[in-house]
């Protein structure tokens, strides 16, 4: 085992690690949605890294992005070919460092990927609920996440932490449970969504239901609709990178010849990347949580929900310390969208860090190694650490 | 019919215009395309407006953009209830003002709306070539019109003009047959796409090609790959409009309703607009055209195929005087990409003028009406008419 994570290129990490369930809110008393419909009951797949402390004051909570899930960090065995999706940021010594901080990742819940969502069997029928599943939002999946909190016992989160519909959900801890929250790390993220954004995730949704094997959602008896949820993913995927890094990565380079085929296949590397993300794509996610959780994003508003449409009165709420970062090339969820949220901050005399990273991979600049975040993450996290312990 | 045009909200109309067609390249004297493949015969549907002089000297070829056709200008009928979709810009005392010009357009072979494409009879099956019809480049397309132009008796054109895939057409005319073009106006246009427009290209094609409508092609006997072109042409609508326009135009406000569906209908406006640009799509136009247009753009590189990778050799072979336009907010072919043409031609020691025109309105910035774009041309192409008598 040591050798192994000798051989872990991102450096030490935390080693094996497992994934664990909790269950709640079993009828009658169902989780109330946002929409006023009930969920319940309620499955949160989870995995830890490190040790709580004994005054449960080291606990930091990542929120994942559209397709990620609570495995954040490590490896299930030794043999398994690639860790966690953030394990350059999550193990010891690193940005969010284990060795310090209980890390606490869960998947969100219309997920699909262990957490309650629409391929998950619904009690009611004993089938997958596919679209009787109740639409969730941004809030609703942190209320899943409080739960949790409350099981393991953390009435007080030290951090915070995630990026993209992640990042959201930082903000929405921050504003709906502001005593729990100390701190809160938002990454190329957004208080709300702007129309461009709804309008590739709109016709990403378009993709996948336009496949005749979506079937109005309830597939999961048949052939799903792949072909519906590849298209879909590659859409997603080049909102996530930049014109400048397909240029540098692909540019107008040719597939296997040097010569146009003057047909249809791929002739173009970026087309191959793309198909090829998409394939990949289908064979570890479902196309309906793809459908509920865009929709989530794209309904998350903060000004609208706890702010009466500003974003000031809704940050005044919180009580934590913020870090927000966005990346120049995020066309996504630009560095304005950013500025917007900290600006609200410090209208309420709020406490805000600020950094704008120069990187050219666009959205996606927060999952990739950068030793400037890394150090930025650490180095705000050791700051409230030690405010908190005084 | 003059009270008709009188109500023209853009100014004088051109009045009652007749779509007309030329069959050319019989077999067994086919075109000979760039891929070596023969196509023949070949129609081409095209419209002209005004008068051609005696000297042949005032012919200006228009070229339309993916979706387009040979309607630039014009009524069908005085209760058609619009006009051709550059009417704005074509017409009498207009930015190309056909009191003083013999204005052409033609559609582009592998089109569907009149010249022949994958929709058209194959004479050798007697069915729609569907995907046996051959992949067709830009300068394929080119060669078609010069086609045109030699039926017509046109040995000089005064200029080509195009915006877009027409631009693309413009560059490859003023190229290929540099003795016929006195002068070119390439707006919003790229000498080749940048791995980002290829990316949004394959997309669409895979939205259209997982459609099991499609059928590889063969399916103008069945129901048509609908959900697919719509699909395909909501990528592509969203390429053409700009983050800033669609805020806009759209913000985050819902359709018909204060509060959120809590389902998977259209609850944003951008969503609702998006759609409705989908279905009026597939009402007009061809999935397979779609695919054969989109290819030859993506496969468009005048330098690699005219200067041996440099833009300026290629460009060198023009003796044109050039006008390019690029507009702000386009960001499928952003200002620098008709930076890189104007720079190329100067190289050379070449005639061109460049404008950036500030516009909020994305791509599409040059179909809309724009008094500083119809001045700009109007006085260019007067400029290049009084040096051509001269």
């Amino acid at each position: 085992m040591s050798e192994y994570i000798e051989h872990d290129r991102n450096g030490i990490s935390v080693g094996l690690v497992e994934k664990k369930y909790f269950t709640f809110a079993h009828p009658p008393n169902e989780m109330v949605l946002e929409s006023g419909e009930r969920l319940g009951p309620v499955t949160i797949a989870y995995e830890t890294y490190g040790q709580l402390d004994k005054e449960k004051s080291n606990a930091v909570l990542i929120c994942h992005a559209l397709s990620g899930d609570s495995h954040a960090a490590g490896y299930y065995s030794v043999d398994d070919p690639k860790p966690g999706w953030w394990d350059i940021m999550i193990g010891p010594g690193k940005g969010i460092d284990t060795d310090r901080y209980f890390v606490i990742c869960s998947n969100i819940i219309g997920s699909c990927m262990g957490s309650t969502g629409p391929s998950s069997i619904n009690p009611e029928t004993g089938r997958p609920y596919g679209l009787n599943f109740p639409l969730v939002t941004i809030g609703d999946m942190v209320d899943a996440q409080k739960a949790l909190m409350d099981h393991l016992g953390i009435e007080k989160l030290l951090s915070v932490v995630g990026g993209s519909i992640g990042g959201m959900q930082v903000l929405e801890w921050a504003v709906r449970y502001p005593e729990m929250v100390r701190s809160a790390v938002a990454l190329a993220t957004t208080a709300r969504h702007s129309a461009l954004a709804i309008a590739f995730n709109e016709v990403a949704r378009q993709a996948i239901m336009a496949d005749p094997n979506w079937k109005g959602g309830h597939y999961y008896n048949g052939p799903r609709p792949d072909h519906g949820l590849a298209v879909a993913r590659m859409i997603g995927h080049i909102t996530y990178l930049s014109e400048e890094s397909m240029w540098e990565k692909f540019g107008r380079r040719l597939q296997n010849k040097n010569a146009f085929s003057y047909d249809f296949d791929a002739d173009f590397q970026i087309e191959s990347y793309l198909l090829y993300q998409g394939r990949k794509f289908v064979e570890r996610f479902d196309a309906n949580s793809f459908l509920y959780i865009t929709k989530a994003a794209d309904y998350y508003d903060l000004a609208r929900e706890h702010g009466n449409d500003s974003l000031a009165a809704a940050l005044s709420k919180a009580q934590a310390r913020f870090l927000v970062v966005s990346f120049t090339s995020d066309w996504l969820y630009p560095t304005y969208q950013s500025r917007a949220i900290v600006q609200a901050i410090k209208k309420n005399w709020g406490d805000v860090s600020f950094c704008e990273i120069d990187a050219k991979w666009g959205h996606d600049a927060f999952l990739l190694p950068n030793p400037r975040l890394s150090a930025l993450i650490a180095g705000f996290l050791d700051n409230v650490s030690n405010t908190f312990q005084e």
